[in-house]
């Protein structure tokens, strides 16, 4: 390997950065790579992949480190490649409404630069201070704001990228509709950087918000959740910007077991709704949105409603949502998913599991919440321990009780390493081979993030 | 070739089905294919490939033949696969509001079935009528409602497609959010059927609007069109459905040439809006929909304003941006443009092209329209005729000055064959050997839809 004869810093690691994510993935251990490589630029990205694939050096490019499936684990054979100094906001263009990123900017500074602008990256969830817009795309990001806005592959107009041998793809435009042959960043979104290293991005960006309308409710029943999802989808017409679910155990555990926070509304209910909406005009979008809070209560779809009268109440009310600190401490050691299914299907899929668990551990626990609107729960179960074959077990459950409602095993999260032996509960032989297709042809050597969603031939790190 | 053993009826076609397409791509002849192939099923489509790719036989696919850059232009070499007996809508689903439909079913069909279930299925386009869903996909169609929803790549939720050899990928999921490795429907997307052949597809529905509030306003110039679009699209926060300009030429032609239309408004001013806003309750929208365009008639962003007071009233409004027919025969022969460009670029571009063809072709005549929230314009050009050397001069004109400005030669039509020439104005020699490293990939033989978007070492159609 002759990297460090390049003009690129290199430093060896022994120590690697603490681990951000909220919830630490399972078997995580310190950072086992020879080296880490930190690029300052797009083509020494290029040179040291030159270099790398000239050697079938393996390479793990490392964002923020947010990460919940092991998709940036390195092996003791692997290079880091770092783009923490790649970090910078390049142009912000207030007319057609882009920002061009490099990888390695922080998602939250990202946010301020926009809104500085007058403008909106709606992109957003709590690891917000480190995840990097980087990695936010080789792991497709969601987060609170996917029901109005989609995932970050709705919010890119140009990527680009290094492929395994170290030429550039850079497709940057910032123009919203592009037809001309294939849309090239898709390959870069959602794998995980094993087809490519993304060095820089344009981002979309959007009106700030001159509203924003914020309220806790209560629900008794899973039926009348979903029919209140669709009547507020339907009321909103398009400024419904939350619909974050929290299940009795969830809501109950927070405002119970952590002290933290007070109790806007009594823990007996089913369910409780976090549900925002942003628009266009102050006084027109508070009344309309009370209107159909109003109309809920009449018809018995909700039980109870706490609206936020204030910056610091709406703080408050999606800190509750957002204490995945508490639960992490109220569950600990806990294991973690991240599935979507059928709305119908998602009730009696919680109660399943919950039954099942139960009668293995009968201590366990869980708690449930997530994106109800875009079909997407997270389960957080503690079975009190993380002995390997429990957290397979455990697995076992939650994914073949998924897999008979045709269910994602990832929504948001991804596969990296902790997911891949579950990929077949998702994906078809034939998916996968066609996955394998495509890394094949962009990276033959198979030098990039190795052993990540799939297994490969020459696979390093697991 | 052997594909007359098979189940699949085979018919000759001697004249190809009438071109349904507004505006006549140019080189349009007759089908001089050997052969039109009409399976039935996806597994019957399996079977064609399977046969034509132990042949070697090229494959070119067929939908609604609405495409205007020659995408789906048979050689008299090539098989011809249309899709027309594959148009059923096999599934709605209200609660998780997706359709699943063939993909040969046609677009105002989808609406259709989506309108009786309650539900709204956005794309929307002039030529829904023959259009088909498959031929929406593999060209990655826009339309009028871009700006809210976004293009057919944002609406659908799971394809399935027919690889080159037969292989049938099957990814149908219905759910929202799918980060389970690679997202392999992108492949289809846009590429113009030349990695594969989707049969079918899962496309996701929004709530039907409740209110429906349509303008034509008249603007003077450039720069408050400009700010009146940033104004609206905050003013209405999310629920600004379409933004659609025509330049005084469009519209001056429209009204006074077709005698077809009324004039609501004067023929005088510099541009025209054709703007419409849909949302969740008929009252409150509507009260800040006329409040939004008065505070722009006080700001004198505009100068007049019609506001549509009834259905048909929105209809004769439409029908003026919607009368392609008028334009077609009042510049015939036409030569017709779709291009992106950042919008601070866009008004001195469209000067400099008329500059340039009236000094050329002092008789020529330019119309422009089009997409402008969403950066995209149409250009309508005729200078007499349509000989090959004057096609040729007046591309050479609108596409120069468009890479001068980093515009994009196609936001929604493609590239077919008719742009091919071109494609390297918008994507460096990189990105097009990357585009060809994935056709090698999926399609080795090159038989599906050989010889679009990019030439083919063996190169058939062209």
């Amino acid at each position: 390997m002759k990297s460090r004869k390049s003009s690129v810093p290199v430093a060896f690691c022994w120590e690697m950065k603490s681990q951000t994510a909220p919830i630490p993935g399972p078997r995580w251990g310190g950072c086992q790579a020879k080296a880490i490589v930190r690029p300052a630029s797009t083509e020494e990205v290029s040179k040291v992949l030159k270099l790398c694939h000239a050697e079938e050096q393996s390479v793990v490019t490392h964002g923020g480190l947010t990460g919940l499936v092991g998709g940036a684990r390195a092996g003791k054979d692997d290079i880091v490649l770092s783009l923490e100094r790649m970090n910078g906001i390049e142009a912000v263009d207030t007319i057609n409404r882009t920002l061009t990123v490099e990888a390695g900017a922080v998602l939250q500074k990202v946010h301020d630069v926009a809104e500085e602008a007058g403008l909106l990256f709606p992109l957003d969830f709590g690891a917000r201070g480190s995840a990097t817009i980087g990695g936010n795309i080789s792991t497709n990001a969601g987060g609170n704001s996917v029901i109005r806005y989609g995932m970050i592959r709705d919010q890119l107009l140009g990527v680009e990228a290094v492929l395994a041998d170290g030429t550039i793809i850079s497709s940057l435009t910032g123009v919203i509709k592009n037809n001309t042959g294939y849309d090239l960043k898709q390959l870069f979104i959602g794998s995980e950087g094993t087809l490519g290293i993304v060095t820089r991005a344009v981002l979309r960006l959007r009106p700030l918000p001159r509203s924003r309308n914020t309220a806790l409710v209560a629900i008794e029943d899973f039926e009348r959740l979903g029919r209140f999802l669709r009547d507020m989808d339907s009321a909103l017409g398009g400024t419904l910007s939350a619909f974050e679910v929290m299940w009795n155990d969830f809501y109950k555990l927070i405002v119970g077991y952590t002290g933290q926070h007070g109790q806007p509304l009594q823990p007996s209910h089913g369910y409780y709704v976090l549900i925002e909406s942003t628009g266009g005009h102050e006084e027109a979008d508070k009344s309309r949105f009370e209107g159909a809070l109003e109309e809920a209560l009449e018809q018995e779809l909700i039980v109870d409603a706490v609206i936020a009268q204030s910056k610091q109440q709406r703080e408050d009310l999606w800190a509750i949502r957002d204490d995945i600190e508490g639960l992490g401490k109220a569950l600990f050691p806990a294991i973690t998913f991240d599935v979507s299914l059928g709305i119908p299907q998602m009730d009696d899929y919680v109660e399943e599991v919950r039954k099942q668990l139960t009668e293995q551990w009968p201590d366990s626990k869980m708690v449930v919440f997530g994106h109800l609107g875009d079909g997407n729960i997270h389960l957080v179960i503690t079975v009190g321990s993380r002995e390997e074959h429990e957290v397979r077990a455990v697995e076992a459950i939650v994914y073949e009780a998924l897999g008979r409602r045709d269910g994602v095993i990832s929504a948001e999260h991804g596969i990296g390493l902790d997911k891949r032996a579950y990929l077949k509960h998702s994906r078809s032989t034939a998916e996968i081979a066609l996955m394998k297709t495509l890394k094949q042809a962009l990276d033959p050597k198979g030098i990039l993030n190795p052993g990540k969603i799939f297994e490969q031939q020459k696979d390093i790190s697991s």
